[in-house]
């Protein structure tokens, strides 16, 4: 079992450090639940780590700071393949506020002890909370969770890291506060700041939570605190109202980002529209995927459309709620037919295309011919409630679209093996037919060769789509699990042979996406990194900036 | 005439320079364009300033380089007040290529000659071309305008800093594209890199230009070409598509910045709706714009008004096709009563509330009457084109919000005195009436002390207000232009002793503004400042920045 073997990599390390080039603590002297053999963070001994725990601990409280392997081990959990064990924190401290952070980042530069700052540690596809390189620290914020100001007049939130989509739907409730959120996938359990600084997407008009973000509050590395836009103006109101404030806009340098720890972060909440009404536009043949692009764009530009649509594959929906076990029992990559016949006995297209319309009943009445006859016209059956209101996939986007609380979606990586997996790569293309076809060709392609199943999404924005590639293997399973590892680097490869570059990665292939955004754009981000953290203390390896 | 005291100013420098803070030079043995004693940069001796323009000339070729009194004088030329001189450049530099910045970056460097980009200059109450300290020689980006590309399936744009928004139409309408810009005041010669990069707004839904944005090409100080975004991908078509690209955001610390020279800025454009209906609400007194702002912001949330509203006051929309003196003879400031009755007389209200509605004729038709419900319930008088067709003001903003080539606008700094003089101060505030009231109060009352006029209007985004006060004053007659510029001083500090600071602001003004947005966001921009341009050749002193 995984778990089992995570935590005798804790307490093996003496053993492979070496080969996992990392440091190796054998029996301290000084700290009781040191005892064992870890990870360490490279270049730091062991008796130095002790030291640095033993001063974390003086500034959190002895129970906040989790260095023993037990205590560690929830923070090694990762869905994503890591068969040569690169990404094992040394341990975790989860401060409680904001002048903790600062005491600890002291504790930080002195002893050159990197730390991964997490917020609740959900990034699914991407690597949990686990560290860029085996060793750091992380820096967990789960504690920091209040809910600062909501302004129901804005409606604008501030919020610290450890706060919940839930958290903040049941705070909305409870104060009858007729606002809408904007999920991630899983978004209950996800940190609303967490999501937005990773740049990640929803279902809603505020789908882009990037977009939607404004103000925050950072620590840098040396502890000075920032607040951006108006936020750093003595007495401002506006700190949630305005994204830009003056001079040069900091807030996007903190995001997908090693440059700061964010301990607030503002963003805006959508109006409850009186009407609300769901679609699901299905279409029946793989490469449909390229018409239903081209009839959605010009509805994203002129924002008749106006949410964050999702064009989800058959196999994507099916893993939701079966194992592969159910429909395919060879190894070799699941058929087109195979799924398409699953789908259609489950009332399913090959392409399940979700939008909402919003506003009031006469607008949405207005709106809705135009947007069916063009998906009509395109061979799309259109569907809503009328017909689907007992379909559980329907029922999942349409609550998704309405910022809706929902677990469901993690059923995916159970789709193969005993132990679940699943890491996700996204490459950007523009929202042109001719693109979704080259690459849905070229992962089915990649995929197949390393008999892995073709679960896509394609997530259309303004202008752009993400196409969302899961890749769903059996982390039980050493060799799956490097054969996923190697699957997925040679689509992170390929595709930016082709221009398509990942909009997000997991930790272990941040270095090889950064390379694919080139050497200018490297040495820029080194540039700033070494101004801002000049002892590199903060994340190192994120996002491919040491 | 101010036209002749800026050639003696510099052609006296020598005499003045004490008091002016900066070098002078008399009569350098080299170079005959340089004969004149004229402001240099600070700390740059005559005949490096001469030798360093030299090699500019070797660059770019002789007749691109101004550095004589006359060639220069364009480059001085500014409506704001400037009554000790102290943003006089020293020269200008045109180059053609993004390979010619480089060259100059790198004689820039080795001279420690400070350089102030500009696009086409025509930053109207913000300075003009004119730089934040006297000596910068501008680096005029005019010659470098070419519409690189345009997307017509995207909609998307990729221009250089010399292109103005009427050559972008021109290009539209001769190639039949059916998109609307989204102009700023004076739309038809300003740049929409220049715009955007001081993140100007507009008037139809793509109002806020900097949140249109996506992909820029940056020279760095030290000559590195930088594109952001998916531009730094080889290959990648996602340039104009996607705004994040991987990692760090960065395209927002170029924007209202002097951290590097941006080359080329990629933008959205409008698709051009079936149908449009422009309105006015008209309310009768000055207190009204707490209840017109309480109106608007939950239609600008939900986005029923979906464009960049303006709350035009009277006085504002009387100085653009009316002087003074027609309505107002004494010194005082022009009473309410006043520019109410002249309002009244014209057709207009106290305040003019402009907005459209985009779409089809249906879903205008279905938003229409719950816009106007709410604003007649307020007690507002909503008009359109059926009241309004032969109103210059009305058709003035028809055009405007959907994008149209007007220099109308301009008339306002004709309003008073012979010479014309402008500048713009515009604090921001959350989208709440309270605050308006607020404001509309303490700006009237710091203007009337200095004996000018409240000529404001109101910029309302999605949850809050850009306060636009335009300060129209004779910068013909030096006491005014000296009161003028203590009257700006004034507003800005005591908005901001209530928490109202600017988003934007003239040259003279820069330090001020942010020196309010406190020290921990100061030391930020100079520790990335540092990092970028050790040398301090770019801008010195934009939005405070050395």
């Amino acid at each position: 079992m995984t778990t089992v073997s995570r935590r005798e990599i804790l307490q093996a390390s003496a053993l492979s450090a070496a080969a996992l080039g990392a440091a190796a603590l054998a029996a301290p002297a000084m700290a009781s639940p040191l005892d064992h053999a870890r990870m360490l963070p490279e270049g730091l001994p062991p008796r130095e780590f002790a030291a640095a725990v033993a001063e974390l601990r003086a500034i959190v409280g002895q129970q906040w700071v989790f260095a023993d392997a037990d205590s560690t081990l929830p923070y090694t959990k990762s869905l994503i393949p890591d068969p040569d064990h690169r990404h094992v924190p040394s341990g975790a401290v989860a401060p409680a506020s904001v002048e903790e952070v600062q005491a600890i980042l002291k504790v930080a530069n002195r002893y050159r002890l990197p730390l991964w700052p997490i917020s609740t540690g959900k990034n699914m596809g991407y690597g949990m909370a686990t560290p860029a390189s085996s060793g750091q620290m992380v820096l967990d914020l789960k504690r920091m969770n209040r809910i600062i100001e909501i302004d129901a007049e804005l409606g604008t939130a501030l919020v610290e890291p450890g706060v919940t989509y839930q958290d903040l739907r049941d705070y909305l409730d409870a104060n009858n506060l007729p606002f809408w959120l904007d999920v991630p996938t899983v978004g209950p359990i996800v940190s609303p700041v967490g999501n937005t600084l990773e740049r990640g997407v929803g279902y809603t008009p505020y789908g882009d939570h990037f977009f939607m973000q404004c103000g925050m509050e950072v620590v840098l590395a040396d502890g000075t605190l920032v607040r951006t836009g108006m936020g750093s103006v003595p007495g401002s109101t506006s700190w949630q109202a305005f994204k830009w404030g003056y001079g040069p806009y900091l807030d996007g340098i903190f995001t997908q980002s090693n440059f700061g720890v964010v301990t607030k972060l503002g963003f805006w909440l959508m109006p409850a529209p009186p009407a609300y009404k769901p679609f699901v536009v299905q279409f029946d043949e793989m490469d449909d995927v390229a018409k239903i692009t081209d009839t959605i764009r010009p509805f994203r530009m002129n924002n008749l459309i106006p949410n964050g649509v999702l064009i989800m594959g058959a196999a994507y929906q099916l893993a939701m709620f079966h194992r592969r076990a159910d429909f395919w029992t060879e190894t070799r990559q699941i058929p087109d037919a195979v799924v398409k016949a699953e789908a259609r006995k489950r009332g399913l297209g090959m392409w399940n295309t979700y939008f909402a319309l919003y506003g009031t009943d006469e607008i949405i009445a207005a709106v809705e011919p135009i947007v069916r006859g063009a998906f009509e016209a395109a061979g799309g059956k259109v569907l809503t409630a009328t017909e689907m209101s007992d379909n559980p996939w329907f029922r999942h986007h349409a609550s998704l679209m309405k910022g809706g609380m929902t677990l469901e979606e993690i059923g995916i990586v159970r789709w193969r093996g005993t132990e679940g997996g699943m890491v996700a790569f996204a490459p950007v293309a523009p929202a042109k037919g001719t693109e979704t076809r080259g690459q849905t060709a070229l992962a089915k392609e990649i995929l197949a060769k390393y008999d892995f199943d073709y679960a896509p999404a394609y997530a259309v924005g303004g202008r752009e789509l993400h196409h969302i590639i899961f890749l769903l293997y059996d982390k039980g399973h050493p060799a799956e699990e490097r054969k996923a590892d190697a699957c997925v680097r040679e689509m992170i490869t390929r595709f930016a042979e082709r221009g398509w570059a990942a909009y997000r990665t997991g930790v272990s292939t941040m270095d090889l996406v950064a390379q694919q955004y080139g050497d200018a754009n490297r040495a820029l981000n080194a540039r700033i990194k070494h101004a801002l953290d000049p002892n590199h203390i903060l994340a190192p390896g994120k996002q491919g900036i040491a």
